[in-house]
C-alpha cells in the first residue's frame, strides 16, 4: 500500500524535544517543562461536577452534529459579554476542538489546490493540515515591526482563496489590535479571500482585551476552544462562529465528518463557562508567570523577544546566539535541564534563529526555570 | 464569502424523519423510533466508574497522538481474544470515533482526485467524506445474491485507488465470510487498490462471528469504533489498524488533525473492555429484537429482507409496496407512528424502493413497532 502525497506532513521537531526530555526524566533528570503548548491545569471544578451528576442519568449518546443547543446558547452569551457583540447562536457551530473547527472550516471554504495565507511564525498545524487536504498554504513572513503578525501588503497579489490569522497568536503571543484586524478583513475581502480567525487563546491576555473578527465583520470565520481559557485541552472540545448563509453547509460537513463533538466534552465546557472564579484564578498565575518571564529572560541574555500580549508564549529570537535553534534547544535541555521549543516548527524559513518559551505551567516551575536558564547563559559566557 | 465545490455534500433524508419524529412528538403522539442508528444504551458503569475516579485526580491534557498505551496495548488483546490474530500493538491508532478513522485513512491513503470504491447500497458519510476532501466515491451496486456486499466483478477495471467494504454492513446488517471477504481483499491488492475494512459492528453478530481483514493481510487498513459493541456512541472514540509502515504517516496526520482522541473518552473506553457481562446483556437485547424483526416483519409483509447477520439493522426491499420510499416512510410515520430510514442515504439510485428498520432499541418499542407495522400494512391492503 502506498501513503498519498497529501499524506507527507513534516514531523513536529518539538516532539524530539519532548521525547528527549522524557529520556532525561527516566534517567532521573529533573526538567522544566518550557516547550508544552497546554494549561497544567485540569478542567475547571464545576465542569467535572456537571459532567459526574449527568453521565449517571443521561446515555449520552450522540447530540445534534451542530452541538448541544444549551451550549450554542450559551457561547453565543459570551461574546455578549466579552465584546458586546449581540451574536445569533444558530452562527454558534461546537467543534471536537479547534482542530475540528480547521477541518470543517477549510473544507467548507477552500476546493483543490486552493493558495490560503498563513502567517510566518504560526500554528505548525495549520501548514499541515491544509496540505493534507490538498491545498496550497502560502507562508506570510512577517516582520518585528508588525508583531510579527500579517499585514496588508505582505499578500497583495498573492491569489489567495484564503487568509488566515491568530490574536494572541503562537508562537509568539501578540495581538493585532481593532485597527490592524480590520485592515486585514478588509484587505482579504477586497481579493475575495475568505477571513479566518483562530482566537483560540481569548480569554488569556494580559494588557488589553483581544478583539474578537466579529466586532468588525459577520463575513469571517471564527475559531475557538475550550482548551486554553478554559483549561480543557484533552477534552476535544471548542468551536466556530460562521456566516449565516454557511450554517447548513457546515451543518452538513459536520454531521458526515464527525457525527458530533464528543457529548461529555460538551456537558463539561457548558458548566465550565460558569467557572469564572477559577479560571480568572488561571489567569492571575499565568499574568504572574509573564511578569517573571519578561523580567528573567533579558536578565539570561534572551533579550530580543516579540510582544507577548496574551497566550502564555515568549518567541525569542537568538540570531545573536546561534543559527541552529535545534541544536540550541538540545544543549538548553541537556545543560540546563530545561525543555524549549526551537522554532522551525512555526517558521521552516526563518525558525532556525527563533526559540518558543511557554509559561504555563506552575511559577515554581517557572522561577526554577528562569534560574536555570540565567546560569545556563552565564556558563556559557 | 463562498463555500467550496467539495462542500456541496447531500444532506440526509433521515433528518427529515427525524425531524418529523420530534415534531409529531412535540404535538403529543408516541413514536416508535427505528431510524436511529445508535444503542439505546449508554457506556458500561465500569466505563463511567474509571472515568469518575481518574477526572478528580488527574488534569487530564491532550494524550499522544496514537492514543493511550494503555488503551492500544488493550485492543491489540481484543484481535487476539476475538480472532486468534496476533496484533503489534504499535498497529493500533485511537482516534476520534470512526469518524476521524475515515478521514486519517482517506487522507494517508489517497490524493485529490482518487476514485475509491464503495458498495451501495452502504453508510452515507463514506461518500460525504471522500467527497469533502477532494476524492471521487465510486458506488458498486451490489446484488441480493451477493448479500449487498460487493464481489471483485463489481470493480474490475474501474481503476480504482481504493475500496472499502464493511462487514456487518449498515444498512444491511449482512457479513462478508472469510472467503468472500479474502476474494475482495485479493481483487483489490491485485489491483494496486488500498483495501479498507469497516469493522464497526463487530461484537453485534448472531450466527457466525464476523471475520476481521487482518486474518486475511497485513496490508489493509481497519477501521473500528467503541460506538456499537461498546455502547459508547456520544464519546467519539474508536480505533484503526495500519501496515506497520503506515504507522509513523498516521501520527504525523493524526497530530496535526485532531492533536489526539478525547483523553476522557479514551480512559472510559480501556475500562468499558473489561465490562464483557453488561455488553453480552445489550447484545442478548439485541439478539431477541431481531428474531421478533425477523418474524414480526415478514408477517406485516416485509418479506424481502437482506439476511441481518449482524448489527442491529434489517433492509428491505419495498419495491411491490412503493416505487417513493421517502413517502413510503412518511405514510408510516404518520398512519402507524413508527419512524423508518427510506433508503436514499444509503443507495441514491436504488434506494427509492428500500427502507432501513433499526432494532437497536429496547425489546417492548420493538414489540410495539411490530404491532404497529401489522396493523398499517393490514388497514394499507
Amino acid at each position: 500500500m502506498r501513503n498519498s502525497t497529501r499524506s507527507r506532513v513534516d514531523p513536529f521537531i518539538v516532539m524530539d524535544v519532548m521525547e528527549a526530555a522524557r529520556r532525561a526524566e527516566e534517567a532521573g533528570r529533573h526538567i522544566i517543562h518550557m516547550e508544552v503548548g497546554q494549561p497544567g491545569t485540569g478542567a475547571p471544578k464545576g465542569a467535572l461536577e456537571a459532567l459526574g451528576s449527568r453521565m449517571n442519568s443521561d446515555a449520552m449518546g450522540y447530540t445534534v452534529a451542530l452541538g448541544l443547543p444549551a451550549l450554542r446558547q450559551r457561547i453565543a452569551q459570551l461574546y455578549g459579554d466579552w465584546y458586546g457583540v449581540d451574536l445569533n447562536p444558530e452562527r454558534v457551530i461546537v467543534t471536537s476542538g479547534s482542530s475540528a473547527g480547521f477541518l470543517l472550516a477549510f473544507t467548507a471554504l477552500f476546493d483543490s489546490g486552493d493558495r490560503v495565507g498563513i502567517g510566518a511564525p504560526g500554528y505548525p498545524s495549520y501548514r499541515q493540515i491544509l496540505r493534507a487536504l490538498g491545498l496550497q498554504p502560502v507562508d506570510l513572513p512577517t516582520a518585528p515591526e508588525h508583531r510579527l503578525q500579517p499585514v496588508a501588503a505582505d499578500f497583495a497579489g498573492l491569489d489567495l482563496a484564503g487568509l488566515m490569522v491568530a490574536s494572541p497568536a503562537n508562537p509568539t503571543g501578540t495581538m493585532l489590535g481593532r485597527e490592524a484586524l480590520g485592515a486585514l478583513i478588509g484587505a482579504a475581502q477586497g481579493q475575495g479571500a475568505s477571513f479566518i480567525s483562530d482566537e483560540i487563546y481569548h480569554g488569556l491576555e494580559y494588557e488589553a482585551k483581544a478583539v474578537t473578527a466579529l466586532e468588525i465583520s459577520d463575513e469571517v470565520y471564527v475559531i475557538n476552544s475550550f482548551s486554553k481559557y478554559f483549561s480543557m485541552t484533552g477534552w476535544r472540545v471548542g468551536w466556530m462562529v460562521v456566516p449565516e448563509d454557511h450554517i447548513r453547509t457546515i451543518e452538513r460537513l459536520a454531521q458526515n465528518m464527525f457525527i458530533c463533538a464528543p457529548h461529555a466534552s460538551q456537558v463539561a465546557a457548558l458548566a465550565a463557562m460558569d467557572c469564572e472564579d477559577e479560571l480568572q484564578a488561571n489567569v492571575d498565575v499565568y499574568r504572574r508567570n509573564r511578569q517573571l518571564m519578561l523580567e528573567g529572560l533579558p536578565e539570561a541574555g534572551f533579550t530580543n523577544i516579540a510582544p507577548p500580549d496574551g497566550a502564555f508564549y515568549v518567541y525569542a529570537d537568538v540570531s545573536d546566539l546561534t543559527e541552529d535553534s535545534r541544536a540550541f534547544a538540545e544543549e538548553i535541555l541537556a545543560q540546563a535541564g530545561v525543555a524549549v521549543t526551537p522554532g522551525l516548527d512555526f517558521d521552516p524559513a526563518r525558525g532556525h534563529h527563533t526559540l518558543r518559551f511557554s509559561y504555563a505551567r506552575a511559577t515554581g516551575d517557572i522561577e526554577e526555570g528562569l534560574n536555570r536558564l540565567r546560569k545556563f547563559m552565564r556558563d556559557r559566557g
